[in-house]
């Protein structure tokens, strides 16, 4: 939970005197997201999400983000669409911060992920790989198979604060996935960070992904990877294969994948269960105190990491 | 910024279910408020507020709170209205603590105080005052004068830590308050914590007040004299008296005070500084490593109660 970029009334008022948005009658900081600050805002016109861009997130960047989000929704993709200003803009500075005003999707994201979730997931990441192809900007992964050695690096002289084997485990799956990570399968714009919490559903259809600010382009089957990992898993560390078989098979129906894809699913799941260890072991250890967000734990993803290890095809996913 | 407790999205629905406010489209959690978890609930047919009551409420205090919220909007004052579920009452259980479910109220609190918003205030603050007379509930200031000495001894051994000289000015201040403090003075129910971030503004009109969670039975002059410290010193500790002077005339011209009130005002006013002092201390002294809420600086109030100290009378604050 977080907001980081305190915003007064007065810069709030004339920043969003800037668009059509009649005037604004309320906004309160939502205790959500890590990387950003953001505000529910409400106007006489309805409601809208005003996000701040924090340093994580890199200022070159963002017009690609929004230009993704922007791309998504004329494809009629349910995603929030940045507005545009009256001077045609969607990116604005507000207090020192780059600044987007972004429409208010409705829906509450899945505490409790069931079977229907998954389902709903695979379709609707599907659609979303489709509707990338046409977008015809390059993001390069920032945190790819080439980017976790020297996260690793940076972490393995205490990696042994949270598991005494992690770093043993880390360097020999880093080796494994170096020589193994493939070099070319179908490839697109990706999510790269699809977790219950981007997903909105109301009753039991997906209203809508959010939370585009990881897209990059990269395998389709990474992004899949990552999803399984995010929502296959249950709390207790076991692994549903009725939820991982909904998602792959509902994703196929919707964008069939080829023969190389799904061989490399298991690889590309361990790959993307790495990148979560990895960054997450990063925070943990470099948690500044009295931070505002908690850290997620490394070893959820250490499980799930070592599940993938012993699957050898995936038929293990419940695909056939 | 705090949401202790999450609620998951199907403990909400049904939770929501039991009012007639139609279905939930969206909840988030709002990054404002220190004592209470709250959340920002969309329906089918609105906005509302969504509170937990954590800890630091006493249970039993609840029912005074929400009877006085209620008792006020039904006198016509600008605050969040409990509503009632369809069994009719207003105080529920949701996530294994008290719940309710508040009216929103639009507005935005003033970052930056202007003189305007002070005299706003002073009419606010006398009309919660008199409506408050009709109010038949009763609760004793929790932080009025007896209690601030046992405040002060759980402090004072490391009082040191914020300010070398704080034990002592707080020794001989307690001792002064204790034998000063009037024993009789128009009394009704206060709002005691009205601070800038618990009243909104819609442009130069004051739209209603919040966060009733302090409310007791005190000297209407005591609840004037927090006011007069929240909203009419500067950043930089100087004292505005044009602020002042607005906001006790204006007060004045809704409810008239009496020569005892206006005489005991730097007295008050002084008290009101070493609760927020004594409380802002403990706070400070007692944060737990790696809290959600930041803790407030104790030294702005020591200036707040050094510049009371050197009152002779009510003048000085801008009266005749």
């Amino acid at each position: 939970m977080a907001v980081y970029t305190e915003v007064s009334d007065e810069e709030l008022i004339d920043f969003v005197a800037a668009y059509d948005i009649g005037d604004v009658v309320s906004y309160k900081g939502i205790a959500e997201g890590v990387e950003n600050s953001n505000y529910l805002l409400q106007t006489t016109s309805g409601s809208f999400i005003l996000t701040l861009y924090e340093k994580r997130v890199r200022e070159s960047d963002l017009p690609y983000f929004i230009g993704f989000m922007e791309h998504l929704a004329a494809q009629g993709i349910a995603c929030p669409t940045p507005l545009q200003s009256r001077d045609g803009t969607t990116l604005k500075r507000l207090c020192q911060r780059p600044a987007a005003i972004i429409s208010f999707l409705e829906g509450m994201w899945p505490r409790r992920i069931q079977p229907f979730h998954c389902a709903e997931l695979g379709t609707a990441l599907a659609r979303l790989h489709i509707a990338g192809s046409s977008f015809d900007m390059q993001r390069k992964n920032g945190l790819s198979v080439r980017d976790w050695r020297p996260l690793y690096e940076s972490c393995k002289a205490r990696a042994h604060e949270v598991d005494c084997g992690l770093n043993d485990i880390l360097a020999l799956e880093l080796d494994h996935l170096e020589t193994q990570w493939p070099s070319a399968l179908p490839s697109g714009v990706c999510h790269a960070d699809l977790f219950p919490d981007n997903v909105f559903f109301l009753g039991d259809k997906l209203s809508g992904m959010i939370d585009f600010y990881f897209a990059c382009n990269d395998f389709f089957a990474y992004d899949l990877g990552i999803c399984l990992n995010a929502w296959c898993f249950e709390r207790d560390g076991s692994f549903n294969v009725t939820k991982a078989q909904l998602m792959l098979s509902s994703y196929r129906k919707t964008r069939a994948f080829s023969e190389e894809e799904l061989h490399a699913l298991p690889l590309l799941a361990r790959g993307s269960a790495v990148r979560f260890l990895l960054t997450r072991l990063y925070d943990w250890l470099n948690h500044p105190e009295g931070a505002l967000v908690k850290p997620k734990d490394p070893l959820e993803y250490l499980g799930i990491l070592q599940f993938h290890q012993q699957i050898k095809c995936p038929g293990a996913y419940g695909l056939e």
